[in-house]
């Protein structure tokens, strides 16, 4: 609990309306996505990086943790309190407060929704194209704090890619801008690119500074059903081998194929025993180049049906079987693990084949579907929460799954981040000296361990 | 001078052959293209990643500074031995250890020339778009270390947007791994872009894994001459205005011609105050269309003549103008400073007038080229160094021009980087707080200040 005293000061900064103490209101800010549930002492809701200067100098000098937080969206636990102490809410943050057409930059506070930007930049000719599953209710400083991925990421990159200036608060309450609104920019280090990703660890967002690309005049979307997932795994290979990227390459294996025919009436036929979701944007008559080219490269693959897409509302259609996935493997299984390892491309059929294996071993399905174009897997383990000791076998699985992708150049996390859930396994993929260095950027950033302590390392020093 | 046993402890990692102490030997490494001299106490060539760990070890313990040097083509100084110390030539390290065209990325060692990497991978019908002036010289890990641009960032970015992983030795000698093959990876901090412009400062680079795109079908030159550099300036606007972002955007401006027309027999005629080289690149087909379009946004602009190439060798030609633009220059006056401020795209026409109203205020000449469609100018002051009272002027003019530009929103470095040349002037653009959180970082990793000491920042702690 904390002292009285402190809950007075933080109704002097922010205002005694933006100060929560109840329970009920601590509990709507104590979970994310992860489900695990850590409640804090208080949240406070400020209104400017001033505000949050003032906050964590008072949590400097009581040393109370102070956790970030946008919209709870995260499946690692990455905004979770995990040690009660501040919760600060950026919800205030919400405002797009440039968007710069000469430029092609956008300057947009981290509340923002995702969604409502891209919506936003999209009316003026625009175009953002980072795309996490999440959003429509994810915000943007969350989205730059786990460094956010999507099904676009395969040709236009991931958020960082885009962000090229920040204003932050640091640790010790410092307001800093980081980089700016030219697309180059070497004076210093690159804070900007360090933040994206950190998990909130290192600064609190305050601002963003986006770059934007000229929408793109059309897209086209394909639909290949594959007898086996080898056809479509090698299928990944040879169109990139073939020297296309195209926008979007998602796959669903067999079991997860099943689970759409289970939980929804979509027309998925039983001979498909996997699924490419292929988009490709740009020039209108360049996109019908490209489809033809994937065809022929994709034909002698065991393709057993190809839809393709010439409306909005038919590529709609299309996308409903891949945005159908996870409400189905969640109704099928309400308990199951989402783990999200990205290989290098071409190790795609190996590590499918190695993912089969180890369900084999345990006994316990495995659900894969996602961006296969980047080679970033959605592992889904099919445990079931009331079959005594399916837990344990599911996490011995997922340290398997992780040792499997390690082993192809691989990682545990293409774009869920770290957080408190993967923590304690990332001694398998960085060595320790590797942890130390980035354990003393941390400790020099922030002395007394108070902005998000407890995320992304094994144990805090 | 060195002790003789720390020379001997040199010869015993690296090989006596690999250890230069004679003074003609030392003279080669105490400069670069700043033509700023500081003499080392040694040049050490070691042969790989362990003996560079071991080399750091011995610096720490007896407090040697150590200067990592690739070709020693930097413009600010990054690689001069300012304190003595030793000399780290990464020469040995030239290899291209793998192209993986089944996964577009390639594994090389910093040693290697830019333009030798480009050749090679363009031969399998891959693509790394960073091009510096300088590649033809300039190796891969200096591009890393400095952040390297080049005229087709305008629509390709600049050198970290290619690097995904590195393998480093830190200043404290632990060998580590940064990144990796995958197109996506959130475990930890993003150590590799922190070490992308850090300007050696943080890290020696030993290995490089860069991220190829396919090699575009076809490109297609312009050149167009203007009446106005205003005419030129409003070009680049109206175009990316017009959402196209053409692969280079390049201009110069009528100081530069009239270098150009004195130093070579080229063709440009005496209306042409301003001219603008573009490039697009892509599918055939599309780019008909792009130069069209371009052409129709720029005509009412004041254009003079446009040249547009049909063949390579037509290209090669209109290139011709732009590539001779440094020797020129340098030829008409040797001793200019060259400057490399980049402002938001659209305020390169309001940065030229400042420039124009300097030059008229200190009565210099001030030629400007460069990276219209980024907006990174580079700013030529010609001083006399056989005049006296010029240097000074320049000095003044320089101030003045970097204060412009910030005042626009820019930065007074897009790509050249801070070295010696511009850390008295950082605190200019970066507040006293983003210095210190920049050196925290430093003296965190570095704690005794050995690797590339007295860069970037005005005065080492």
């Amino acid at each position: 609990m904390l002292d009285k005293k402190i809950i007075a000061s933080l109704q002097q900064i922010s205002g005694k309306d933006q100060v929560l103490t109840d329970k009920a209101d601590l509990i709507c800010y104590s979970y994310d996505a992860t489900q695990k549930q850590y409640l804090p002492d208080v949240v406070v809701h400020p209104s400017c990086a001033k505000e949050i200067s003032q906050i964590m100098k008072l949590a400097n000098e009581n040393k109370i943790p102070v956790f970030p937080r946008g919209a709870g969206t995260g499946f690692t636990g990455g905004s979770v309190p995990t040690a009660g102490g501040i919760v600060l809410g950026l919800t205030r943050f919400d405002k797009i407060l440039d968007i710069d057409e000469e430029n092609l930059i956008a300057t947009i506070e981290p509340g923002v929704v995702t969604a409502d930007f891209q919506k936003t930049v999209e009316k003026v000719g625009l175009f953002y194209p980072p795309d996490p599953a999440s959003l429509k209710v994810s915000t943007m400083g969350g989205n730059v704090a786990e460094c956010a991925g999507g099904p676009r990421c395969v040709k236009y990159g991931v958020t960082k890619d885009y962000i090229i200036g920040l204003e932050i608060v640091t640790p010790t309450g410092d307001v800093i801008q980081t980089g700016g609104p030219t697309m180059k920019g070497v004076v210093g280090y690159d804070l900007t690119k360090l933040m994206c990703g950190s998990e909130g660890t290192l600064a609190v967002i305050t601002k963003i500074i986006v770059k934007l690309l000229p929408k793109p005049e059309a897209k086209k979307t394909m639909l290949v059903m594959f007898g086996s997932i080898d056809g479509a795994a090698q299928a990944v290979s040879a169109i990139i081998r073939g020297k296309i990227i195209p926008t979007t390459l998602e796959f669903l294996d067999a079991r997860t194929l099943d689970c759409v025919r289970q939980a929804t009436d979509l027309d998925v036929p039983d001979a498909a025993q996997a699924v490419l979701l292929i988009e490709v944007d740009g020039d209108r008559e360049f996109l019908d180049k490209q489809v033809t080219r994937i065809s022929e490269i994709i034909q002698p693959l065991g393709v057993v049906e190809t839809r393709i897409a010439e409306t909005a509302e038919e590529s709609e259609a299309l996308w409903q079987i891949r945005r159908s996935v996870s409400a189905s493997l969640r109704q099928v299984n309400p308990d199951k693990f989402n783990e999200d390892i990205c290989v290098p491309r071409s190790k795609v059929p190996e590590m499918i084949r190695k993912i089969d294996a180890i369900a084999d071993k345990y006994k316990i399905p495995i659900v894969n579907f996602g961006h296969a174009g980047d080679g970033n897997i959605h592992v889904n383990i099919m445990v079931d929460g009331k079959v005594d000791g399916d837990y344990e076998k599911a996490e011995k699985a997922i340290v398997e799954v992780f040792e499997g992708a390690l082993a192809l150049g691989g990682t545990m996390s293409g774009e869920h981040g770290v957080g408190i859930m993967k923590a304690p396994f990332i001694p398998l993929e960085l060595g320790g000296a590797v942890i130390d260095y980035m354990k003393t950027i941390k400790k020099a950033l922030d002395p007394n361990n108070i902005l998000n302590p407890g995320k992304i390392f094994p144990s805090d020093a």
